[in-house]
């Protein structure tokens, strides 16, 4: 199956992750994944949403927009339905990587803001926000100014977060299982699937459907495969983050 | 593992699905599932979306909504991130099962607004949204005032429906899959799941998250194969429904 | 005058209230008056809106909805002058059956959401609100868990109730004077009046226009005195619902 | 009953109404009425509303609104069901006077815009608006730019006015009735009533309510007495308005 | 250069501030520009915004809104980004004359709502503001009911007031720096100015820019030199205010 | 007078313009100021707005935000008074060089999104909008398919573009006028002012306040003096931008 692009089936585009892009933010992440770009902040707060007040926990969030510009035609600036599903899913995400007691009662804003729009744009969202939080948490200081956790020391038992948390997207397109899909791939796919799993492959979450057609236990099974092999990939560029 | 209600893993709640209860909209389903009860009902306008104008296809997209006694606390009117999300998967799911060119332009409005809340509020919306659909199209008149589609002649090649629709819950609880959870169960799922199939069984949409918890490849089918077995016995409940 | 369903110009439509439709909130009836169906559902809450805070009294406020499939053509989701001026009319008037300081610090709110509409849902919506708020006062338990008003008990000098409150709609149709008017009468009425009385033949509001044509203090009276006998009748099925 | 600023149960407040206040719009009237004072003005579109496209018929709206500084504490600026049920009753009100097919395919839209604030200002609004939108009627142009309905020939057959309309409110003070309440007698009033009648004594809309308390059939006769009564005086001070 | 009205270019519209127009609001003032009118209340709040809480400072706030029938054809009621600019600006500038810490911890609220509009209603806002908002002051009583800032003593160092603030329009009009524009001139002015300043002749604040065309520097001097000059005589106005 | 950061009273910030950044736009620049990133797109449309209809004219306008993770705390996303004063700016500032009749029916959006904010977010979001306007007329085509204003061929008579735009910011810190303030001088300065010009030294624009203290015509001069100087040496910057 040659794709358009000449990738390979379960070959992913390039990525590149960019920490410190935007400074004002506790943790930022320009997230370039092919042509789609996407600017992750985690800005953090001392402040719990009111019905976590006084439970000694704390919260993370998350935010996902388009800019008008990313697309062409130019997307309004408005209230819209598919972006707040992204956005419970970017929150659903991230907090499955997180040990909320362990963060305390704070609460971290993860804004996924896109500048320029092909595709995955959703998982970009995931990936690079992981990031981003765990920047932000590395910049958490007791009331003495000491860092709770410094860089480094932020992932593992007891931690804020748990392990890392990484997203990629596949699809069926003429029949096959292709992996992290553009946007000339995903317009047409057959299904459109999002996988978000751990860096150690246990699933957090699945999402796929069929866009008119339906799909088989076996497609879904091929689909899954190159999902997780992908997000290993995605892992270490994630670690490796400079 | 014995369920709080004394249910087997693979056993459904009790279902009744009542057409016709709602007799202004050209179709109306009123779903008891056990607790849960959601009036689905199916308007049929003869215009469609602007930007579908003169392109020879109709559309169909659903509503839903939460009464606010239909849970305790009262939930208050107003727009929800969450009802968002889910009537975006049950518009989608029902698209799935509607050759648009067939049905002409015009629109279908399928509103789910749920009575009594108890878990698989979304699933009995599919279930019965679809029902209410199949009923809505029989009614379809042309200029002359003659059924285009009568009952029992609205599924099939050339007509409006190309099959069945239906969906269920499933979950992993207390580390076993198990089928069709009632609110209980689903607010302490480790896993919580919701499929969409064909009465043929063919994969429509699958949706499952961890609710901070991660699941495996294994977990993840049995989960699936449950959901199939249950909606293969939810379709001869819609085609056999009073 | 022959009425298009046979009724006498002083005969009720059938009337059948259930309650506890809607096992979540604390009362709840389903009010089948002829073809309109309303749900009604009172919520109870230990909050006061802030204007009360510390007062020592309660408050009782209503919300009323259309929902979109009660209606041909279908009525969208949003707000509506016409819904606003229905529901300060419920609530005014169920706080005329209410001792608000008997009641304490505590909120009833009372949904009132049309399933099927074919006139009367205003004043279907205030009478069954009224047993629906009746039963969710016999739920108040105090801090040891004991009722504080039991089923029963609940109506009478300092308890919550004062005494019942019932609504019906009489109108001017082909110059005569008609009760309990269905949609074809409403929507073809020269005047159109709704009646809140208490059920000792007491009013508490009287709201009445001419669409289009005016009436005279004479068809004023005729009217009112249809309501009155009708309200009589309503409230003794308010007292015996099941 | 010696009211708190003097004046016979039967007797109105000082009411002066003068035209062209607001020159901008087709008509204006500032109404000052007692210390209440309402500008209305009256807007004329030659479009008529998207439901009334190509049938003949014109249309009449209001809308009410208090300013911030009409009243102590302040009153902010945002939407309120108050309102809306004042801005409906003027509405149809006003449409009671008007033949909507004489009128032709315009829209007459009748702001009140409250500037002091001291009881009656629903009252107002109609009396003061229904001046207004008759001279407003008066600057209606055919294509060749004449005059279609000149000044002194708005109201009669075949003229888009039918006749005038006027409103007042009465209540029940200390168990007495009293006409054209103020704000400190409406505040203590067990009930509050607003009439609104044609100048020739014909009933339009009747709309009282008790305050926590009911009302008797012959309270509700005496306030109806006064109401005409003064709805009479108001007429003349109408047709004589400089 | 013949105005076509018939004034210099250095001559103002007639103005009249008539105070205690709105007598609900501690202060307000009714100004008459011209064929401009605007109602200016200035509201007295104990509470400050939560972000100034407890820093024992107060805030002065404006609101700008236009009645839909202060213009042909009618504006409607809506936000709107002019008023949202104006509103601004109206703050701003009056915020410059007042001492915040004197004012202790109140807030004062401007509404200037137009009622005609004729050209300078945001010049009319603030130079009639600045009137109620110094009659407000004269109202604010300590704990024991004494006026703090006794009428008189409401400016200088210490006080609330820190000197007058007025403002004036010029413009370019064919090429002539002209003062006070009125609505014919504004809207074919190649500049547009507002210059606001302290009855010292300090500039607070300076808004000018061309409508499709530029200007130069010589320019943007004969406009200021005949703003400043208008001020002069506005002050005079606002301090002989009746 | 040293500046916090070294800069000479009359020295701008570094400047940087990235055109192309974000490739579905028309046109798009990177605006990177000192710490302060714009990404300035802009969209073409062949729709005018309803009101231009027909009218054989173009339209530009602007829309201006701030990204939540642009400033520490995270600014919340919503509608902002402050927005909304600077996007009119924006919008007529570029307005002021295009000729909108060779423009043609369409319309070009520019929207500034700002992704760091450290002050003159307004000036650069003028100077960035310029040149992506200049890029997306570039991009018109004919019905034919090509060109009608290549590259290099977009500014002059005829033309869609008159001269160039830029804009920049002075103030007054400690009593002295200096040039392109960053965050920290803005937010202490005691007057803020923008000058918007074109390319030869025209006056577009001119918007300078006090805050909390004002200023004299001779110290507006000295501002004006500065600005005028810093927008040549911008000038340069756009036309060589890569």
């Amino acid at each position: 199956m040659p794709r358009h692009d000449g990738r390979a089936a379960n070959e992913l585009r390039s990525l590149k992750l960019t920490r410190g892009y935007a400074s004002a933010a506790a943790g930022s992440v320009l997230v370039e994944w092919g042509q789609t770009t996407v600017l992750c902040t985690a800005s953090l707060s001392n402040e719990t949403p009111p019905w976590l007040a006084g439970k000694g926990r704390g919260w993370v969030t998350a935010e996902y927009n388009m800019l008008p510009g990313s697309t062409s035609p130019r997307k309004a600036r408005k209230p819209d339905g598919r972006s707040t599903e992204i956005q419970r899913l970017i929150g659903r995400s991230l907090r499955a990587g997180v040990d909320l007691a362990a963060l305390g009662e704070r609460t971290l804003t993860v804004d996924c803001d896109v500048l320029r729009a092909d595709g995955g744009t959703r998982t970009a969202s995931i990936t690079g926000g992981w990031v981003a939080l765990r920047d932000a948490i590395a910049t958490i200081r007791n009331e003495d100014g000491q860092l709770l956790f410094p860089e480094g020391d932020v992932v593992g038992p007891g931690k804020p977060l748990i392990g890392s948390v990484a997203a990629v997207s596949v699809g069926l397109v003429r029949d096959e299982a292709a992996l992290d899909l553009d946007y000339p791939e995903d317009s047409t796919a057959q299904v459109d699937m999002n996988v978000v799993a751990t860096g150690t492959g246990d699933l957090i979450e699945v999402q796929g459907g069929g866009e008119g057609t339906t799909f088989s236990r076996a497609q879904l099974n091929a689909m899954l495969d190159l999902a997780i092999e992908g997000i290993a990939q995605i892992t270490d560029l994630q670690n490796g983050a400079a």
